[in-house]
């Protein structure tokens, strides 16, 4: 603009700065930001849950086919309905119906551009006056920025360390009011690892249900569960409280940037529906952008083609990297973990401040190890849990053993002589 | 929920309702809701911009094998940092510099989901209470609904069908007061297939500048000109007011269900930089969905590689195609063309309903057209533009004539007798 002319009206807004600045991606590229470029260490990379650069995580062909094949067939460059294709609804239809004792319809399917989009959905759709939701701590941060974002007043439960990392349910039933909505709860675990018995679940369907809300359960890594409990979709529990699942091929998959992702209604008693929920999501997939139509059209193929072998080696993998973790944590003096990761990607451990000479806290510990060992790790005041730390345990074995034995070494330099 | 179970808390957004009642999409889907299914004349739809399941209209395999070397290389499974990833980035950097008399930095260009999702970001960041926004009358009512939705108050200045659809610039200074913050333009345009000269965009852009407000430029039909005016691009004028650009591969590729899009800042003076929007824009993208990373893995190739011939294939079919539809209707006795399409996917014809017997608006009139003839047209109404319709003629040439030789005998049909 020339000289003399009006400043821009602009104003920022308050509560997107506030959105961003609790979210992890913020978090991570501080951390990133920190790394010393002299240092010829290569960088590991245990912050976020991705695997999908290592060799051994690649996903498998019959997926990448069905992307090539979908592509090349000209039939999926067009725009697509705002709640997906048919024949993509169909088949995450079937697909989430074999873990269940009731068969979903694919009308109870929306696709989206992967779990963050679903994620938004939800949140802008439950956000009115006055509403609260509640989430679990610690969690998963993209939950707080868009309640943030959209005004929603979050609550937060506790999840139990020592119980394995379930829910408290008295704490739930403490922040319950009038204008509570719904509860979240990912299973299996994001940030702790860990994966919730059909009693559990039972139990939280039950509280659920007595409180007169209902469930919205983030299963992003459903069936990525390789101790003893194995995965149980809570859609399973829909006959006791209706359930809003939100899940996507990211991790299953190992394709994170492939980004489609569904919210389907387990909704057996029609209450979503009757409630109005069920439109409200279909009036806000109105006016948002869809996955691409290619990859929707892959959807079929990639769900039902894909050979058990995949799955069975892609968890045997992440089994050993947690085993490898859980024992090597175990070296270290100054981090404890509470319960051997049994599923999804992370692992939380607690830091002792006291034992350490020098670190103020787990952002200041994260910030040191990215400068002095080019190890990321995620500070756990980003999911709610200040002085602990979410390391991602999913990275090809001997990269993350070289990772946490630095780790290791950096706490050994840091000890409080004693 | 059992019995006695206490009701859900959930309460309707107004402002979600209202958002989606405005949408295009809404008002399309209830207009072909209205065919008749026992009707076996094929649908022939004029009612939406994409040409992408016509043969002739085929993308290239250029594109087509980008995307397949892009997704079988496995660099582009993992997730992708919110802006969008560097290589994309500097190559939509470089090809809206071929242009422009200034040179792009990949720093200015942060990649969307497709242009819907570069519209909900602008939107988004703009909206702060009190804050206003100048919309084209008739236009693209995704913003209307973004604005609804983001609570950001919407003005319309008019677009003059007498002058080939050039912006009303008088209508624009009268709108403006101290809280607008920037006009919207939609070159070329929809829904007017029209195509604004280097001296009518210095104009917006020197009363822009007078008014101290920014220009967003939707340019998601860049290139797609076929007519005497070439294209420009309104950042070419950033010179004189600072240019947030909205583009996107969806239409010059003939690939709307990609899903990749971009906003460009258009600031050599660094303005929008200055004001915080380009922090503000960044913000958003953290909390947001991304383009999938393997699309955005083979933008380069997409953009860098694709033969001209392509392009002017696809431009010498929509001229052909612009020419039967002009010609067509002006042999249409109630439906009158004030401006021969000159880009873009669309033309705006009024209807004269005083000729016409029994057809209440254009709402009616496109309903009926549905169901009686299977041809779909969006009522000028979705648009803001009551009693016109919004005509796409971006359809395989032969199947435009059948559409429009029905509408041609739906008219006579209904026409009053004198």
């Amino acid at each position: 603009m020339e000289k003399g002319s009006k400043k821009l009206a602009f104003k920022e807004r308050e509560d997107l700065k506030t959105a961003s600045g609790v979210n992890n991606r913020g978090i991570l590229s501080k951390v990133y930001g920190n790394l010393n470029k002299d240092n010829d260490k290569p960088i590991i990379p245990l912050g976020h849950g991705d695997p999908s650069v290592f060799p051994c995580f690649f996903t498998t062909p019959v997926a990448v086919e069905a992307i090539v094949d979908s592509v090349r067939s000209s039939q999926f460059n067009c725009y697509a309905s705002s709640v997906g294709i048919p024949p993509a609804r169909r088949a995450v239809a079937e697909y989430l119906s074999r873990d269940l004792s009731y068969k979903l319809s694919p009308d109870d399917v929306h696709l989206t551009v992967g779990c963050t989009q679903a994620i938004e959905v939800i949140i802008s759709v439950l956000a009115s006056p006055e509403a609260n939701i509640l989430l679990p701590r610690p969690g998963f941060p993209m939950y707080e920025s868009r309640a943030a974002f959209s005004h929603l007043e979050a609550r937060h439960f506790d999840l139990l360390p020592e119980k394995g990392w379930e829910i408290d349910l008295d704490s739930v039933e403490a922040l319950v009011d009038e204008n509570t909505v719904a509860m979240v709860i990912i299973n299996p675990g994001n940030p702790c690892g860990n994966v919730y018995t059909f009693q559990h679940l039972k139990k939280v369907a039950e509280t659920a249900n007595k409180l007169g809300i209902f469930v919205i359960a983030d299963e992003v890594y459903g069936h990525f569960a390789f101790g003893a409990n194995s995965f149980v979709p809570m859609g399973e529990l829909a006959y006791i409280v209706p359930v809003l699942t939100l899940g996507s091929i990211s991790k299953t998959w190992i394709v994170p940037g492939w980004r489609l992702g569904w919210i389907v209604l387990n909704d057996p008693n029609d209450i979503l529906k009757k409630a109005g929920i069920a439109d409200s999501i279909k009036n806000y997939l109105s006016i948002i952008t869809d996955p691409a139509t290619f990859i929707q059209g892959a959807i079929p193929q990639i769900l039902e083609k894909t050979e058990e072998s995949f799955f069975s080696n892609v968890l045997s993998i992440a089994k050993k990297a947690a085993d490898i973790c859980y024992d090597k944590i175990s070296e270290i003096p100054c981090i404890t973990c509470p319960h051997k990761p049994e599923g999804g990607m992370f692992v939380m451990v607690e830091l002792s401040l006291s034992l350490l000479d020098g670190i103020t806290d787990d952002f200041d510990f994260c910030l040191k190890l990215a400068r002095e060992d080019s190890v990321i790790v995620l500070p756990g005041v980003a999911v709610g849990y200040k002085n602990w730390l979410r390391i991602a345990f999913a990275v090809e074995p001997s990269i993350l053993e070289e990772g946490l034995e630095r780790l290791k070494k950096f706490c050994q330099r840091h000890a409080l002589k004693q």
